[in-house]
């Protein structure tokens, strides 16, 4: 019998509505003849309200005190679409991480799943139950209480999906489905019918804010279709897959910005083996993200400069890490430019498109954008540009990419 | 080391500042040198609302999913007050009841502790930490969620002091301690300095709601004293405990009311063995709630009315059930009264003072109290009277005991 993983994220089961309109859904899904597990997040607002909750109490909430807090935002959830599917007359019941066995590491608020135990899942669905499972959250080894980063549910539902083998995983949100841009920059943005995991992971983490991109690794790795799509319509969102043939006809799927950004840059750094292992080693233990690294050699290649994007939010502090390692080790002075924006192309295609970069440059250059830096990987290629030029910039790219005409095959 | 047990019920913790202020007293208890256990509920109105949500989905809820629900309201108590002691430099951790090991049947919404494993509570005690426990729930031999019924963190506070071998289990409230009778009716109601267990168990019974039954029983039960008292003062509150010599010379100890009550009767029920057995069996069968049975023969003893007290949410029902075993079994009309309440007067001491029905009696009759009928146990007197007469009797009868003037016992 085939086997289906639906997840609503926190607007989809925002209210009573919501909730029997997503219960509506399992039950069309379980009526059509298919084992159904839910996956949902908490509703609406819930954990930014809790976390506001924390605050109230303590600046800086220990992360173990942190997940047992944010975890009951999901288990209010479970219980409720648990009640709603029973309102109407069918059989489901609620697990939260620990009792369906979703064990993780021990890192508090950004745990990794290690193993989910599949026993009592299909147990449960051979009884006929529609199983509703707590997205988020986990259990580690000893029984504490865990979570996985903010929108991690979407990563539950992909990891029950490649474990259980579902055909499909069904992404409920409050978009349509996934676009070439963000239709509040670019209001051209096209919604895809199709992307590939791979182009899907770059749109993710250069800023496009659909998707966890655990869930997309996830998917990935196990080869499971995600289909991300609107929780107020039956028309069809947009699938994550495999990339098909016809796919690769694009050179650029879609364009994204990230916003908030700030570059740092360490000047006059020895060109020495292990240099970057060093201040990067340093970086991480001080819990500063890094975007993106750029590193460029002075003409006489015996010194470079070494920098990286971050939030701007970490920004203050990951410049005084850099500068307290910069006077220590005799570097040149520690550049911060706090008001950047990244402007990225993605698409598998560009592989075997080798003017993809230079048309992105004219694009800029038109539009009178100036480029900091540079950086691009076998698919993406990325600008980092004043925050004050991001929005006219991703709008000119999308446009010389024909964004906004449909192709074909997508 | 001396060990307490701190009980803050849901207003004790129902904002920041109210769990710092609960949080400053489990340290400062551990700055004395003791081992200290913190019992919570959820904060002020959280179990109410949480109530409303899951009545706004289905009006009526499946048990298991309510308890699921409902023992999230605990579980952010416990993360935040957590919080709350780690911000001020002490060391502390939260346990949920699956994660303490509190082990209950399977009964949810009503279930009763079966075992509480001491050694998680114990590890984290020897390590120098303030554990704080998510009252009122626990988990079943399979790790399904239960709850014990509402103001069960009593309970789970008064088992953990049982088990533990507390010195003193302390419930924080938002009122100073036991009153001779509620003081919204009887403003000369006076604060005991010490009750019994057996008089508390009757206290409550009788419609005195400070406290959890079953807590008392637990206490009793392990002979654990509980100190009820203010969480805003550092007044003391009122010890109950095992009867001591002094507390003998009160007859009385307090008075109370019980409203919202029904009376249902079942008339001309033949006088059989088994009979009345029969009846609550049946009016078990259907939960309805039953309060005080009383049973009285015609002159011929071939006939009996047999009568029950219950809630009046539940009256109609009830009458519903006993009418269909009337008609079934030719038993009489079944009579129905819907608003009547119960004063009762409660004292170990009344054992040994024949004369207290008869005062009581005296004093409803001088208040022009009607009493619609009267049971009795060891140390309790209980009347059931209409409804609008009941503030009236329950003043009448406090001032005939003189429980507004302090005894030289308590």
């Amino acid at each position: 019998m085939a086997l289906i993983v639906q997840k609503f994220g926190g607007t989809s089961v925002a209210d009573a509505d919501k909730i029997h309109r997503a219960a509506r859904r399992a039950i069309r899904a379980k009526l059509d003849g298919k084992k159904v597990v839910l996956v949902v997040s908490a509703m609406g607002k819930t954990t930014d309200h809790l976390i506001a909750l924390a605050r109230e109490v303590t600046p800086e909430p220990p992360r173990r005190e942190l997940d047992m807090l944010l975890t009951t935002g999901e288990q209010v959830s479970i219980a409720l679409m648990a009640m709603a599917i029973q309102s109407v007359g069918h059989e489901a019941i609620s697990l939260t991480g620990g009792q369906l066995g979703l064990v993780t590491d021990s890192r508090h608020s950004q745990a990794r799943i290690q193993n989910i135990s599949k026993e009592r899942l299909f147990k449960e669905l051979d009884d006929g139950r529609i199983v509703i499972v707590a997205g988020f959250q986990g259990v580690d080894e000893t029984g504490e209480i865990t979570t996985m980063g903010r929108g991690a549910s979407d990563t539950t539902a992909a990891a029950l999906a490649a474990v259980l083998g579902a055909e499909i995983c069904e992404i409920y949100t409050d978009v349509d489905g996934i676009y070439t841009s963000d239709p509040r920059v670019v209001p051209e943005a096209r919604k895809l019918d199709a992307i590939s995991y791979d182009e899907m992971l770059e749109m993710a983490g250069a800023g496009a804010g659909v998707m966890h991109s655990r869930a997309i690794e996830f998917a990935k790795k196990y080869n499971v279709p995600i289909h991300v799509r609107s929780s107020l319509t039956d028309q069809p969102g947009t699938m994550i897959m495999e990339k098909t043939p016809g796919m690769e006809d694009v050179a650029v799927r879609g364009a994204s910005l990230k916003v908030d950004l700030a570059t740092i840059v360490m000047t006059r750094v020895p060109n020495e083996p292990g240099i970057a292992a060093e201040i990067f080693a340093e970086v991480g233990k001080h819990h500063i993200v890094v975007d993106d690294i750029i590193q460029n050699f002075y003409d006489d290649r015996k010194l470079a400069n070494v920098g990286f994007s971050t939030n701007q939010d970490q920004a203050r502090e990951g410049v005084e890490v850099c500068r307290r390692m910069a006077e220590a080790r005799g570097f040149g002075p520690v550049e911060l430019d706090e008001n950047v924006s990244k402007v990225s192309v993605v698409g598998v295609g560009m592989r075997s498109h080798a003017a993809v970069a230079a048309r992105m440059f004219e694009a800029l250059r038109d539009a009178k954008v100036n480029i900091d830096t540079i950086s691009t990987s076998e698919i993406v290629i990325s600008c980092i540009v004043p925050q004050e030029h991001g929005p006219r910039a991703l709008q000119a790219v999308h446009k010389a990419f024909e964004l906004d005409k449909a192709h074909p095959s997508t």
